[in-house]
């Protein structure tokens, strides 16, 4: 085997450095998820097609990748059906179980499946990576992790607030600047139904979405291509200009749909929302922002999502309120809201930004120099004594030579280096040399945990 | 879709009181990696097939799991072919993927194709699962976690002893009492070549194995039966009765064995990694054990294994040195040694012995009651000044009754209870209720954060 070994297209190893530096964002999201009592689970790489197919639309269910049963998989498939040479009626024959696709169906089909055991509301963390067959590309990957935050079971907008607390707060943990917009789904409903185009949420978002770009006019040109009434287009002009802070917005659409029973549901929830958020002292922006038209076909309240506020990546975290997640497995009803934190696409901004903390390697603090027997058997001992108070340390395990050993210290960014030759030894004392400031230290063994855990 | 939803056999899903144990274990683990200053690296779940296949030997290959080529995946295929309905023939035409089955060959496959950026020698560490297409039974699963920590780069046997450190630090953080038993490779070769029967290593590994259950006489009949010469078996005849300790044992093989250069070479490994641990205090028994006999095709000098002294589940933690383990890939003579601790038997092992602290659970450490609007207000801010504090807290989002949630801080083992009705707002306080003692306290806020805290 010559060829030299090489991964999957879309999927990615994974450095120390760079593991040092995914830690540092899993454990931020992680902490302030704790801290907002959210527990964790698991659920399994593979889920039965059964489980995941029809989830994410005709699209979606050629993008999962799916797994061959075991054994001879052929055997029960009947041979007209292969001279048939269609893949897709086949895949049904010869695979049972997929990889998941994101952790949203997996976590619908765990609430149903454990809902005797299950305290509601549950509040409920995951991060765990997700498979998808996409064509890769800069910055989308076959493989990448998802962190999601849900509550399921209660239909406060306590929880949609808390979402918001949560976003806030690991942005600020991390020191990304990001804007948070917010939509709602029955406001989009309002809005349609007001100007008597309820089918057409999808093609009014994207026109509202244009307006930046191409102006008022154009916008309204396209509304008409799009088959939206004339009628109706003057009824949505306001909306196509609103201004002000978001509750002024909100008051200028409540004055658009106010016949709309839906809307007006929309309308209350975010006022309600905004009212929590206004005394909660967050950083980040908060833009009420009619355009944002993410998971339509199963959002049912609020929508929200994150962008970096330097950075141009699309969002970084997203989500909303959705009815009925649980009804496509037999339990309908039941409420949730939840986001989904994009940790692969935060590691770019954070990267690009150099916000990394300057610390955040995993290299052992400390390395001891080996210069042979007498000097190892020395050196032991203290190392085990750095390494009882929790020191990372290590020590050179060959007595090669020091320009060698030095050279390993170095390129794997260790701080200090500890050396103990025959003069140290004779005097009971180490050498501890700071690798960056080159500044070198006598000191005994007790003086030395001191110096390192400081 | 009426049907109960369900997981595929062989995986589990994990509750939030299980993650909360798993993440113990993983997070003693971790730590003391990384104390012995190794580093994390990840690898992709799935790895070309040509990596993985021919890895395992001819079972292991039909226990990978395969994925199906993505879109039209017949399209290249012949007909003929199709037709033969040959499953295995089949596979190598529909499925270029699979799931890694192990991370030692996925680390191989890494080592080799970073050479050139890579610190050596390498410590590195890798958490994260791997699958299995094996027959699911009590114990065994398709999905499971391995926990593996490797020097790639050295020959030291320093390398060794400081995995025999970990072991026994890991297993003594855990409570864990466990034998450590090892085994030399050259060992073996060198009784195998001395009694002329150079081949027969695993014979007379698997006989010795069996001398505390059938006795010496049965042993050497069965090492006749399976052809070894009756010289050979008069020669083996001290190492069926060694007894004393490590090094008594060695002693006595020595006395067999001392015409064998590679049999001597491995008494002398042994009795180095033996003068390393005498002066480090381990916890661990550590036990030479000629009957060691695990991964004997890739192993080439010291083998490990270790053993729950209190529950009979097996191997919980394996490993040993292997010379040539990155060859397959092209990069040959680049010697390791490593071992792998399997997370999910740890867990069953502390589950029955009972071992986790009482206070791994991951629920909030309070709960404010929410009696309404009026209430919420005043609670909100001392529920953000808790978690500014860092103390994993939530309020229950609705105003249900009052029994419904204590019963939900009561399930979940939330400890504390706050509670702030009409009067204890007058006071400007809050009554903070113990749930296990039922004890309440009248506290303000200030007070509410350090009780909390302690």
């Amino acid at each position: 085997m010559a060829q030299k070994p090489s991964i999957p297209k879309g999927t990615r190893d994974f450095s120390p450095n760079e593991m040092a530096r995914r830690n540092y964002i899993f454990d931020t999201v992680k902490r302030v998820f704790q801290i907002y009592g959210f527990q964790q689970i698991e659920t399994p790489a593979m889920e039965n097609l059964s489980t995941l197919m029809g989830k994410y639309g005709e699209e979606g269910d050629k993008l999962l990748f799916k797994i061959l049963n075991s054994g001879d998989y052929l055997s029960g498939v009947d041979s007209t059906e292969l001279i048939q040479q269609n893949s897709q009626k086949l895949t049904t024959k010869i695979s049972e179980k997929g990889l998941r696709y994101d952790l949203t169906v997996p976590f619908a089909r765990y609430v149903v499946q454990y809902q005797n055991d299950l305290v509601f509301p549950f509040r409920r963390y995951q991060i765990q990576p997700v498979w998808r067959a996409d064509r890769p590309q800069k910055g989308r990957y076959r493989e990448f992790y998802q962190c999601d935050v849900d509550i399921i079971g209660s239909h406060s907008l306590l929880n949609e607030v808390e979402l918001i607390q949560i976003v806030d707060q690991i942005y600020r943990n991390l020191g990304l600047r990001v804007i948070l917009k917010m939509n709602n789904r029955k406001i989009l409903a309002g809005i349609a139904e007001t100007i008597g185009e309820a089918d057409r949420i999808i093609d009014i978002t994207v026109a509202i979405d244009k307006m930046d770009k191409i102006g008022i006019d154009k916008v309204n040109e396209e509304l008409l291509l799009r088959g939206v009434s004339s009628e109706a287009i003057l009824k949505l002009q306001p909306i196509l200009n609103l201004s002000g802070d978001n509750i002024g917005k909100l008051s200028q659409i409540e004055q658009v749909i106010a016949n709309s029973a839906i809307g007006m549901k929309g309308i209350d929830e975010m006022r309600t929302i905004f009212r929590y958020l206004a005394s909660m002292n967050l950083e980040s922006e908060i833009q009420l922002d009619l355009t944002l038209a993410r998971g339509l076909n199963y959002y049912t309240g609020a929508i929200f999502e994150v962008k970096s506020k330097d950075v141009s990546i699309g969002s970084i975290t997203g989500g909303g309120r959705y009815d009925d997640l649980t009804g496509i497995f037999g339990l309908p009803g039941v409420s949730g809201v939840g986001i989904s934190f994009g940790a692969d696409r935060i590691y770019d901004v954070m990267s690009q930004l150099d916000l990394f903390p300057k610390d955040t390697i995993s290299a052992a603090r400390v390395m001891f120099v080996n210069f042979g027997d007498k000097e190892e058997k020395y050196c032991l001992p203290i190392l085990a004594a750095l390494r009882r108070e929790g020191i990372s340390s290590e020590i050179y395990p060959d007595p090669d030579k020091m320009k060698k050993q030095m050279n390993y210290a170095n390129r794997k960014g260790i701080k200090f280096v500890a050396l103990a030759g025959e003069s140290e030894i004779q005097e009971g004392m180490i050498n501890l040399k700071n690798m960056e400031s080159g500044e070198q230290q006598l000191l005994s063994a007790m003086d030395l945990v001191a110096t390192l855990k400081g």
